[in-house]
């Protein structure tokens, strides 16, 4: 043996891609510590702005009081040895100490490893909301919690993939954790292109023709990815759309595996989850749909918890063979379990305090105040875009998130090229360069060719920032036109 | 496509092994169930004792005050608007409220995610605390924060094995998580005996025929794992040992994966790291020991800190490839990052209060008196295995467990065998049915041919189930003798 290198270690890990932390993401921090440092005099901006990825609390979101509140208690259960303390000091009200009681009567610690799938009485409690929510029932042994969704989505490709020819549907643009995910474990991307022109909807017959033309291939496509609403896009998918992509599952023995990360952050319609649609198709047609495998998964990161560093998430499984569900349970079991507090998080989320509770009227505040905001920036965001010249966006949908489309001169991806960049990897490091604001360019989520765009958050507050963007643009364009 | 089912899915899962979360474990917990809901009068024990994991807050361990306190703040940090109160009402110390403050302001909140590989300023802390330890230079650029250590063997395993031939020395017997984590990616475990006569310590020359031998069959081991303090033997290695280890892998060009994460839980010698023998044979013969990587991995959960459910670890890497850095960089970032909180509970645990502080009495008397405890009860468990008929343990010496040879009779193996299971898991099967103890056989972690063992922790309190041990194993010999 010689010592690692690059050219010997895993070249799975080698070719795997991940650019919302990738180069750009990289130099932001640099440039972060340089001001922190204060050694930043030379620097065209006086701050960093991390649009590159969801994370709320690290710019202006503040977390939603109950659940901290609940979670102190659980760090510190000596706390509760002092309630009038707490409700005359602090504020508590009677509900965040009742729970904080309920959790840890059914954990012990939150130091302690919980079962590898999870708290029972949180699996319970995340059944009795996808109850409320879809109007099904749904069964706690099949509730997996998990560090967050994308550690559910590494277990199920994990499991799904037994082969480098075995496939999975993925949308383009998407988060590129499914395709980074593919290479390292060796599968195929089947990648099925979003329609931008009717609000980067799915599209059954481009579905079909990715699917039919991989299998010609030789490929062993197993399961579709869907990102509803979606990521980078925002697209919040009608009911038809889930309707189709089921229905065509169904005819191909395709697992769904739904990715409703963002289920809450919906502006535009209404969220229509994979099981409710599916539960209500197989109530409709008898037995044509019973042996759909669907998993869908959802998070505490996102919607207006934003608890990204708590990692917390779950994914629900319906209609898995047993001896698969024993092997998901094997594989999650070898990491023993997913972060205990954040198991607790998810146990807020989908059991918030409920209007009568004494917490209820701040909590509404905030939530409503969160999601206000959020579509407020949206919005002010979408309107500037509308506004720069050859730059292209929806309407906000919902998300987190804008994916512009942008029409750049050829000059630039000339400049790009003698660069080794594509044309928006250039543009967008010269977005950072010259304003200290981080988004990710289009081909890390995959795009149709041709077509350029980026990806950005409209989670930073203040609209001092969408107008260093509109500036840095128009100097862009005015230098390459 | 067909329905998933356990014969098509990735086949390296359904391979693998993890009898610490296995079918004794889910028995157990189908007990404790039982027993919770009250329809328990058919079983002959009262309650489960989960003495098949290391999970202290489980059991009796109590959290450690200081670090508790500032967890508690730091989800909570409306509490230090009031702080008068916190200390007051609270019994909070100023540190515990400077070290809340210090934490936030360099992680702004706990909800957010953090940079890929951890909190900058936590891996600064994690940096002056190897150097206090070690008396050698430490690189805050080279520490990985990880979910538990779990999740810095399940990258660098990743990271580095590029082949099915590619071959991991693998300590036999060994905590499970490597081999199954060599299952999963599909790489070859070349297992190296531990020697039980000189209590568990390592053999260069078995380690040295196990390489040679794996090398002949075509095998290109790149990496030699050492588990120090050993689990789930315990053995604490002299320097010696280690030195040995190092020289093998300086002469071999393997990477060193040294897992630590117990120690701190030496009860026999003194705790020696890789890291400072490594800069110490560095500096005794310049040159030849330049070029060794090692990489060391710690975390909250065991030690005196016990903190499994808050998945918070690290690792350090030496001398490793900037490339192969790069890439480990880029797995860890697809994950987004480590829990937070457990991110504050590897700063607390690495900086915890020092003399003269105000925390720092209770901090001690607490950790002084886990440490006495494990102590002693590893101690009790000792004498009684000393005690019974053909078990043979030697003294303890560390970690959390003791993993004692069991010689059982040739009927027992006879009964084993017509039930499709081995000596050992049939021993403790009835071992779990009889007495609602939990504990993991040998085979669990390999263990040399012919030879019979469990592994049990020693952490639960009392001494009744001892007891109930040492009667059921006189049972179980008298019934199969």
């Amino acid at each position: 043996m010689t010592r690692l290198t690059a050219d010997n270690i895993n070249q799975h890990v080698v070719a795997a891609k991940y650019a919302v932390r990738g180069e750009l993401a990289v130099k932001s921090e640099e440039y972060r510590a340089k001001i922190a440092s204060g050694n930043a005099d030379d620097l065209p901006f006086k701050q960093v702005i991390s649009a590159n990825i969801g994370n709320p609390q690290q710019l202006d979101q503040k977390p939603i009081t109950f659940f901290r509140q609940v979670a102190s208690l659980l760090e510190n259960p000596q706390l509760l040895e002092q309630e009038d303390a707490l409700i005359n000091s602090f504020g508590y009200k009677t509900d965040v100490i009742d729970r904080a009681k309920f959790l840890l009567s059914k954990i012990g610690s939150v130091g302690a490893y919980s079962a590898s799938t999870g708290v029972p009485a949180i699996r319970d409690s995340v059944a009795k909301f996808l109850e409320r929510r879809d109007g099904y029932p749904a069964d706690p042994s099949k509730i997996y919690l998990s560090a967050g969704a994308s550690s559910g989505v590494n277990t199920l490709l994990h499991v799904i993939c037994a082969a480098p020819n075995t496939g999975i549907l993925i949308p383009i643009p998407q988060y590129p954790l499914y395709t980074a995910t593919l290479s390292l474990i060796n599968a195929t991307c089947v990648p099925y292109l979003l329609d931008e022109a009717k609000d980067w909807g799915t599209d059954l017959e481009t579905i079909r023709s990715s699917y039919e033309k991989a299998k010609a291939d030789g490929v062993d496509v197993r399961c579709i990815v869907i990102i509803n609403p979606g990521n980078p896009t925002g697209a919040s998918l009608p009911e038809e759309d889930i309707r189709a992509v089921l229905d065509f599952a169904a005819q191909e023995n395709l697992v769904v595996m739904a990715d409703e990360v963002y289920q809450t952050n919906v502006f535009v319609g209404k969220f229509h989850s994979f099981k409710a649609v599916l539960r209500r198709m197989q109530e409709e047609t008898p037995g044509k749909y019973d042996a759909v495998e669907l998993a869908s998964l959802h998070s505490v990161s996102k919607g207006m918890v934003g608890e990204c560093g708590h990692r917390g998430g779950y994914f629900e499984l319906v209609g898995f063979d047993s001896e698969v569900e024993a092997n998901i349970y094997k594989f999650v079991s070898i990491m023993l379990c997913a972060p205990v507090i954040g198991q607790c998080l998810v146990e807020l989320m989908v059991n918030p305090p409920q209007e009568g509770s004494p917490s209820y009227e701040l909590y509404k505040k905030e939530y409503d105040g969160i999601f206000e905001g959020l579509r407020e920036r949206a919005n002010a965001l979408h309107k500037a875009f509308e506004q720069m010249e050859g730059v292209e966006c929806g309407v906000p949908q919902g998300s987190m998130y804008l994916f512009p489309t942008i029409n750049l001169p050829a000059k630039a991806s000339e400049a790009a090229a003698a660069e080794g960049r594509t044309a928006d990897e250039f543009y967008c490091m010269q977005l950072l360069e010259s304003t200290g604001i981080c988004v990710v360019p289009g081909s890390g989520f995959g795009q149709k060719e041709g077509t350029l765009h980026f990806r950005t958050t409209f989670l930073a507050p203040g609209t001092e920032w969408v107008g260093s963007i509109t500036k840095f643009h128009q100097e862009f364009l005015d230098k390459y036109r």
